[in-house]
């Protein structure tokens, strides 16, 4: 079957045909419809994320994906369902903690692997196979953006986490700032926008006319250019923040983040930058979060519970923000404009076959 | 009536002669029994921290006390009840919806006042009244360390918002880490022993033989001397922690912090630095944030439930414990030597009369 996989030593992705995996016990066969491309996969094609799988050679991408169920074994599911794949396995050594209570997403690096990511083959095939319990059931009339769930789970988590941090006070926000114009921030917004915060804010150093920034204007949000207004100045420009969701992996609005917070504030960092040594006046930002009762909640990955919020909240999201968002879905044989990154892409997805 | 004061322009307290305060109605006259010195007071006493009630040359110093109902008015208390006062009050304007909602820990500095510390007398004097509603009850045979109720409530509130912020998962630590050896420190880390961790750290910098490493390992802790071992590499001589109580007010534990957290931790700011500017790896930090799902939570005063949970803490506290942190109760005649900070010191207070 066909594949589209990254080679050790090689900076772009390839089609390569390898062979069809065969179902384990407890394992489902999955014909692939489509797999979404976002700035992880980017990053490992750089080489600045994730690894091959042990031994191997190449790596089969994609950890965004939905597919319609082809073999269902003695599992849960029915051939024909439309599911989505979870990302994180067990490593070699085997099970632990993390996974035996379903919490995968809880585990340190070194103790899973990331299919598609780090370690293990994703998605990007024909067809792939998955445990049962890594596979969550999606409504038919959501197949086509399925591959749209993971992301979102990775948002569902994040939003979750931050909001459990303002659970011991009575924490009512209003507003909320999303650092990153790309389509996971652009995916919270709309999270967001649905959760009911009455002002949104998103920043990104687009001019305009920009498909992002009329995205952001079209769900009820402010545009803010992060060339004239720095994530610093924002709480003064703007107002400050109850929530900000940091999805640009530029380390230094990890740190801003902190000046943007309203009091009794959270900021969740999802970004993962290199190493970057600069200056900060650390004794302000300490003071400030704690006279101010400020947060920060770092997350990544998520879990099946996770995966099941995205669904419904996929459902929830308006039919023209899908259409706008997800600027092009292409097949195999024109995998190339999948990983295209310029202006005018905001989500791409390959598509291998059809529900 | 006697009073500790600190004046204008002055940078040691003083015993003043101010009038006996009238209750107003809902408001209880207290008999002050004792009054804990702490780090905050040789703030407000050097003028980094703090300020004066407005329009007044003087503050009456003090916000860990404890006293005796002289006159209960019509409240819920009758004469003799042992009462502990929380430390904030509404600003000058008035109330807010943090008072409203009992949270007043929770408002920016500019929406309250502080007894004793920021532009509202404290409770150095003989007498002082309060709301009935912000004084919580003690029992008697804990009436002599009842001064320890409120620094205890800051870190009942400090681990209650850090639980909350890993509610979202199953979080089971088992290694603590404190910052800082001084009153606060060690209280905490005698609250986090009784809490159940299985092992236990406290870091100062001091040479054996020294009275608070000796309280230390009485309670089952290990002393870590940051002079040979960084907050930064703790994780790797010890291990790595689930919390970590920062408690020295030196910014840079505040980012060192991340670094000393196992995955799935969290640190708890409470002290409030000068500004400081200097270098971090921001890149490196910022993914250690994100890819070990790690959080910061600051936290500062305390309210109402955080001084009753810590009224019940204290009567935990083993006997030993009270004898040895505090190393000194003084009569107002003897006042200077509560507000001593020497390396015999630990804990003091002043007593302005007995029970």
């Amino acid at each position: 079957m066909e594949a589209v996989v990254i080679r050790r030593g090689e900076n772009s992705p390839t089609v390569a045909d390898v062979p069809r995996p065969d179902p384990e016990p407890g394992e489902v066969l999955v014909r692939t419809l489509r797999v979404g491309v976002d700035g992880t996969d980017r990053e490992v094609i750089a080489g600045s994320h994730g690894g091959f799988p042990d031994g191997e050679d190449h790596l089969i991408m994609g950890h965004e994906a939905v597919g319609v169920v082809e073999e269902a074994d003695d599992t849960v599911f029915e051939e024909g369902d439309v599911v989505v794949p979870t990302v994180r396995r067990p490593p070699a050594e085997g099970s632990n903690e993390y996974f035996e209570r379903g919490e995968p997403d809880m585990a340190p690096p070194e103790a899973c692997v990331e299919r598609g990511i780090d370690g293990a083959h994703g998605f990007m095939s024909e067809y792939f196979t998955s445990p049962a319990e890594n596979l969550v059931p999606v409504p038919d009339d959501l197949a086509e953006w399925g591959f749209l769930v993971e992301p979102i789970s990775i948002s569902e988590k994040a939003i979750e986490h931050a909001a459990a941090s303002r659970s011991a006070f009575d924490w009512d926000p209003d507003a909320d700032l999303v650092l990153g114009n790309g389509s996971l921030g652009l995916l919270t917004l709309a999270m967001l926008e649905a959760e009911g915060y009455e002002r949104t804010y998103c920043l990104g150093r687009r001019d305009r006319p920009d498909p992002t920034i009329d995205i952001i204007e079209e769900l009820g949000g402010t545009y803010v250019d992060s060339r004239e207004t720095p994530v610093s100045r924002i709480a003064e420009v703007h107002e400050p923040m109850d929530f900000v969701y940091e999805a640009t992996g530029y380390a230094k609005h990890a740190f801003e983040a902190i000046e943007a917070l309203a009091p009794g504030g959270v900021g969740a960092l999802l970004g993962v930058p290199e190493p970057w040594e600069f200056e900060i006046d650390g004794g302000r930002l300490h003071k400030e979060f704690v006279m101010n009762n400020k947060a920060l909640v770092g997350s990544v990955n998520s879990n099946v519970s996770h995966f099941e919020s995205a669904v419904r909240t996929l459902g929830d999201l308006p039919a023209w923000f899908l259409d706008d968002l997800v600027t092009g879905v292409h097949d195999l044989d024109d995998y190339e404009a999948a990983f295209a990154d310029d202006e005018t892409t905001i989500k791409t997805a390959l598509q291998f076959s059809q529900i």
